[in-house]
């Protein structure tokens, strides 16, 4: 269904200003920070028993989805966060698995909202405006829904160092080695951690990353590191199961994606370890479906390094 | 994560003919035709119970997606289908409930999936090859992936009375009413059902539609009729609950959208009945999340016209 063409100029018709914010669909005010793991999959390989990569930081009435995979929409439906209200979203880098539920995000927040609710704002790194384009090109087939203008989507970029602040939110993005072993033409992609300074408390989220210097830099002393975590040969194990056919040395390449460019669990607890934060959620769990011997595994080894509070994230979970 | 350049290098080094259908993820051979509902919701605002709209349809080794709404990636996964073994996608039409996850569906295709997976045709009306250049000028970042080819993706625009034949089974489109009410500028868009004719039976799609004469002599003697439905007044309060401060006239021109370009019980009960159908499945459902007691009424009213077997499906149920 759509919001026929009459209702939006009914809709517009009653928007004066003090209408225009109590009419959109709201999120209940926050008085604390919270952060929801909306997805904990790791990958482009469907994990049904774990969403795709897709965070939420509530502050006040701030509502910011943190990298959107497939299926970002109803995941915010479980959370109970309507798509109206979500202002902002922040995108680690460019992989699909961190993308793909954006054209749903934006296409059903256009669709099924309230011309009201406002605009909203992506921002990532570098080429995200040409991700958002294409997006957007991609709604004007003319039969999605009646004429009208095109939603107000705006795409800021940022790079290592870029700090933004948004309702009270101090962002500061970092870049990372998730392409350490970039060989294509062209400048090396880039692939960001970000640190929120609520006024509460510190969240640092990694994003796909190998060992960084810089990541540790921007976690030093946060309350809450959010970080990925690869069980490499684990998840491989689960990539030869889908292609069997296909022999082993070709595994060797993948094998050291794992290992270079996600942090395998020694590397996890250094990090927190060292950047010294006062807990430590896993999410992007790259090694199939982490039961309970797997997860108390990995517990142990990230324990040998680091003695804080350590808890491995189920999706819809609240921080 | 991402196949790394090298291990593609790898992979294709590899592609002999013999070697080309072998080394994929391949779907388990389907004697039978299997209809599954991978998702049941109606409209773009998500559902907690009810996936957005999405279907599949399994014959032999054919993997067709139809519609491919929000989530469809990890919709698949559950129903144990590797992304890589989809090779045709149709579009109902381009409402953004019905082409939210096309963006990872074919993303993470391409990303996850071994080079010698072959391609994927996606089919739907008018305006669907503006629909995927959008999408696939999304794929262009440069910092997505290391710089290949574009994965072969090709559309086909189909209109009322196409005719496709894909791996045996007989896909025939028909234009319906779901765009009743249009009144932007520039054509009407088309919306499209789909008979779905395999050796062993025919399945029928309504898409979204109002009452529609071309649908039902579509629909004729089929032995499956997969049915869109709307409870238009709960539809309607479930809005309402949503926008608590939008004044109630505004709303009129949702419920005329409900009543005129979609189906009301008594409606899809007389198409069931006058097309003769075998047996009838309701989709895509508008009206809240269907409890016990909502399907008991909805099917009592459906059974006054309709003597057949009635069903309400669920997630993943499959036919």
């Amino acid at each position: 269904m759509a919001w026929g063409r009459h209702v939006r100029t009914a809709f517009v018709a009653l928007s004066c200003l003090a209408f225009a914010t109590a009419c959109g669909p709201s999120q209940a005010y926050q008085e604390k920070s919270v952060w929801v793991e909306l997805g904990t999959n790791s990958g482009p390989i469907p994990n049904p028993a774990r969403s795709e990569p897709a965070h939420l930081l509530l502050w006040h009435d701030q509502v910011m989805v943190v990298d959107a995979g497939d299926g970002v929409a109803e995941q915010l439906a479980k959370a109970h966060v309507d798509l109206g209200s979500v202002q902002t979203v922040f995108l680690s880098h460019l992989h699909f698995d961190h993308t793909g539920g954006l054209f749903a995000l934006l296409g059903m927040r256009w669709q099924g909202g309230s011309p009201l609710q406002g605009g909203l704002t992506i921002y990532g790194p570098p080429g995200t405006k040409k991700l958002v384009a294409g997006l957007l090109a991609a709604f004007q087939t003319g039969a999605a829904l009646a004429p009208q203008k095109l939603p107000d989507y705006r795409v800021v970029e940022l790079n290592d160092g870029s700090v933004v602040t948004i309702g009270g939110v101090k962002v500061t993005a970092a870049s990372n080695s998730h392409y350490n072993l970039w060989n294509g033409k062209g400048a090396k992609p880039v692939s960001l951690s970000y640190r929120f300074d609520a006024p509460d408390r510190s969240i640092v989220y990694t994003g796909d990353t190998g060992p960084s210097a810089n990541v540790e830099k921007l976690a030093h002393g946060a309350d809450l590191l959010v970080s990925e975590i690869m069980d490499a040969d684990v998840a491989l194990d689960r990539i030869k199961q889908s292609y069997p056919l296909v022999p082993g040395f070709v595994f060797g390449f993948v094998h050291n994606h794992f290992i270079k460019e996600h942090l395998l669990p020694d590397q996890v607890g250094m990090l927190a370890q060292r950047a010294g934060v006062h807990a430590l959620v896993l999410t992007h769990f790259g090694g199939g479906f982490g039961g309970k011997a797997q997860i108390a595994r990995l517990t142990k080894i990230i324990a040998t390094h680091y003695k804080g509070h350590i808890h491995f994230a189920s999706d819809l979970e609240r921080f």
